[in-house]
């Protein structure tokens, strides 16, 4: 159209759509462009604001790598991550929730009753449930990739002291469907701010805070993927975590459990754990594919 | 939020920005927010498409550097880049279109009625106007950046057989305002298609072809710059340029002159141009800063 103009280029766009267009790639095409379209309109986006968006862009690109993945970053802390994560979530199962970016392949093989705390000194705690279908039936060879931080706060790719695997372990539930390990509490931390996406936080006053969680990939045949993240009730940033990761169903509470409680077979620490403990007691449901 | 869900984040977006938080980055950010969120909620987002999306970006990312801008180019090519230029434009003064990403700095003097053409061999066009205000009063003193293809349809900063000024001039008009400079006529080129946004447009569909085109930045001392195009009526992709640029008023005509006629002073190439030749008349009007 040599008429383009303000109000009518966004119907010049969606005629430059050929008709063989993948009728999905059309309706999400269709969708971003009206969006960023009328996005640009109401706020009378200036060149000045559109060259700086170009450079966030571009710095974004500069900085991402194999290790880093700034355009994920900026998608959690927009809440898109989250919210791509709800909008595909069933209700009957337990809730998805972020990915982020410190999962590894390849965890060592974690027996059930395992330890994942190995020389670190804190408190024990020992986490515990059932990996289950939406009538509470247990699963049967289900299997949990569990990850989380050091008591430093820092997950084992961040951390030059720790090894590869260190807080990473990969669980195989029996006929049961119950899985259970000893590890340490993880830590809350702040996502990397040091790059475009800090700046954004910076500008509009945020924290770059995550509330402590472990990390969950629950999967079993005939069940659809379950990636999400489990909370502490009494965490400092659980209401303000800031990539929008926190759910209702996913908030977890540490008990306190007195000095020779500990059980006493059924674990890799059964007979070395004299003290008082941490237990956490966290279902995972999963919804048939 | 603990009990954050696919209907509230986007409120609780707004929540999390600071009370000091600048308010036009407030109103910007609150409008993006609510759109990108809009957008995923309309189309149902899935995990596969959302990383589709960062993988775009993130080798958008790779590709860029000093030469190469694919976010501009995905920019140019969504129409967001004409829009912004539509929204700041003023109806008082010639339109605005994209700068593009073959403009360079430093391009050497072209006196008014100086040659661009150097050694080509095509037919000679004569290009002139007056750069003038809205009332119709020339401009002193303004000045003209100017640049296009050469007659392969390359910039000079994409053919090696051309030297960095080829085809670029910076004029300086005198007391009537008027400019003047001959050349040849402007070709019609692809967008670079070898990078991920040359993947979106076969994916919809599209052509990545400019109507041939000269590009212009006029500027004046208590004037607001003015970066545009001016475009052949007869283009056959007048009507489809791929990034959007072309409106009504941006339309140039080639006239046919006779041989003999060129005039006889005036110009660089006066004398020396006995065939027949093409001639282009466009003022081109500044808006008071």
């Amino acid at each position: 159209m040599r008429n383009v103009n303000k109000d009518n280029i966004t119907e010049v766009f969606m005629g430059y759509l050929s008709e063989d267009t993948d009728p999905r790639l059309r309706e999400v095409m269709s969708s971003m462009v009206r969006h960023l379209h009328a996005f640009a309109r109401e706020v009378n986006l200036t060149h000045e604001e559109w060259n700086i968006g170009i450079q966030f862009l571009e710095r974004a690109g500069e900085i991402s790598d194999e290790e880093r993945h700034e355009f994920v970053l900026l998608s959690d802390v927009l809440g898109l991550s989250s919210l791509v994560d709800m909008l595909n979530n069933r209700p009957e199962g337990t809730s998805s929730s972020v990915l982020g970016p410190f999962h590894i392949t390849g965890s060592p093989p974690l027996a059930v009753g395992g330890d994942m705390r190995r020389d670190y000194t804190e408190t024990v705690l020992l986490v515990e449930g059932v990996v289950k279908d939406p009538d509470g039936n247990p699963i049967p060879g289900a299997t949990l990739d569990i990850w989380q931080t050091a008591p430093n706060g820092m997950y084992s790719s961040q951390d030059p002291d720790q090894d590869t695997y260190s807080f990473h372990g990969l669980q195989t539930v029996g006929e049961d469907g119950r899985y259970a390990f000893t590890t340490v509490k993880p830590i809350e931390y702040t996502v990397p701010a040091d790059g475009p996406v800090g700046d954004i936080l910076r500008a509009c006053g945020r924290h770059p805070w995550r509330p402590s969680h472990l990390h969950f990939i629950a999967e079993a045949e005939g069940f659809r993927p379950l990636v999400t993240e489990v909370f502490a009730e009494d965490d400092p940033y659980l209401d303000e975590d800031t990539v929008f990761g926190v759910r209702e169903d996913l908030v977890m509470r540490y008990e306190d459990k007195p000095a020779g409680t500990f059980p006493e077979s059924g674990f890799a620490l059964s007979g070395n754990v004299p003290d008082a403990y941490l237990r956490v007691e966290f279902d995972l449901t999963l919804v048939p594919a």
